[in-house]
């Protein structure tokens, strides 16, 4: 990826390749049912019914789309992707969705402004790692719900990023281990997931958890996603993650 | 370790060997000053001055003596060691302590019964990795506790603990790396550190945060330590701890 350099937000999204790649994957095509983690994050929501609903980083709008088949009062999807909030729009209308209870709106988390107490739900799903400002925007969100709103989102988990190569390790005896390294050194981490150069931040699990609590939060629930037998039972390609946490999922209120 | 089984508590520190090695450690030779995490755990305290204090695990009482010195008004040291508590009282005789302010007492943390609403502080190093029945205990922490009293506590981090093989790994390629494997696996961990067949209990870093919630506790802060630079400059030794989360520190209100 050309172009990026820190305090500028990395749009990889609208990078053609990592869009092709991107839609290709099965939680694109499939939605939210293509997302293992799915259940367990679902599980931490309240009642949606009736709520005013933020999606920070909405992508294709598959939770957008479920928040409206709830009975939301109404979703705000946030991308910065022009791209994906057009193939959003599109799947809203091939779903036969017309109502104006979902809008999508093109906006950075990093410098994202919201109306104040006016969400009854902030979520956002596996987008946090890629901003530098994350308390900025927990502020922002924090200011942004009703009191006793809720916060529920996933991010990949510290241990899943922090290494320098971040990728299983075998020694000579065959031990096979997901490696962890440079874990107390924060900032970017550079991947080549669908397109070369993707870059995200790394913070410590308590970093992150500290940042979330400063900003207001009280903290109700925290899970490094593993699947559930039924899970590893369907699909033994999930095997891999019940040995490292792959993703930390959180719940906290304000 | 002969005789251990599940429900039963090991106590390994009355083993003869396991007790020569702990009383060659730095951390029990030199106490606080001799544990690199202290200074992170003691930011976390609340004024210790006038509280009463309960330390679960108390060992050598070096935090008792601690908490004594900054004018606790009563300080409860609790092990389920008598090797330990008799080397705790022969300290305090050193160190001139002759007051009442510090009381030990031999006790099981799997079945602790304490008085209720009784502490301002209750205080753990490196203790509740053993327990079985962590839920229990801060079920019984939390009741004896005052309103807005304080739980503090370090424990062995997940990560450090979750390996089956935990052991710094190298490949091929000289790639070195801390293993993370068997995650989500919890149960015990049985490792030979000072003795053989030493048991700890894994649990992942969400089921131990959500057990403190759960007790009731309200999340304040929580840390994954790491030395600081000035630490690293003074004993370079320190420096893997820099690649991996060892320790996890966690604060939290009743």
């Amino acid at each position: 990826m050309a172009g990026y350099k820190s305090g500028m937000t990395q749009n990889i999204y609208d990078d053609a390749d990592f869009f092709a790649g991107y839609s290709r994957l099965r939680r694109s095509m499939q939605g939210l049912d293509g997302a293992p983690e799915w259940p367990a994050l679902r599980a931490l929501l309240p009642e949606v019914r009736g709520l005013d609903v933020v999606d920070l980083g909405c992508g294709y709008g598959w939770f957008c789309r479920w928040a409206a088949g709830q009975g939301a009062r109404s979703v705000l999807g946030l991308d910065i992707s022009a791209r994906m909030l057009e193939r959003a729009a599109r799947l809203d209308a091939d779903a036969g969705l017309h109502d104006a209870a979902i809008a999508y709106t093109r906006a950075d988390l990093e410098t994202l402004a919201l109306p104040e107490a006016a969400f009854g739900l902030a979520y956002s799903s596996l987008a946090l790692h890629y901003l530098e400002n994350l308390a900025g925007l927990l502020a922002t969100v924090h200011r942004a719900l009703l009191p006793g709103g809720r916060l529920v989102f996933s991010i990949e988990h510290p241990i899943y990023m922090a290494s320098r190569h971040p990728d299983w390790i075998t020694d000579a005896q065959g031990r096979r281990a997901w490696p962890v390294d440079n874990y107390q050194v924060e900032g970017p981490r550079r991947t080549d997931w669908l397109a070369p150069g993707v870059i995200k931040q790394h913070r410590t699990l308590g970093t992150l958890l500290n940042s979330v609590m400063r900003a207001g939060f009280t903290l109700e629930h925290v899970e490094d996603w593993g699947p559930t037998a039924a899970q590893l039972a369907a699909e033994p390609a999930l095997r891999d993650e019940r040995e490292r946490p792959m993703m930390l999922l959180v719940a906290a209120r304000r």
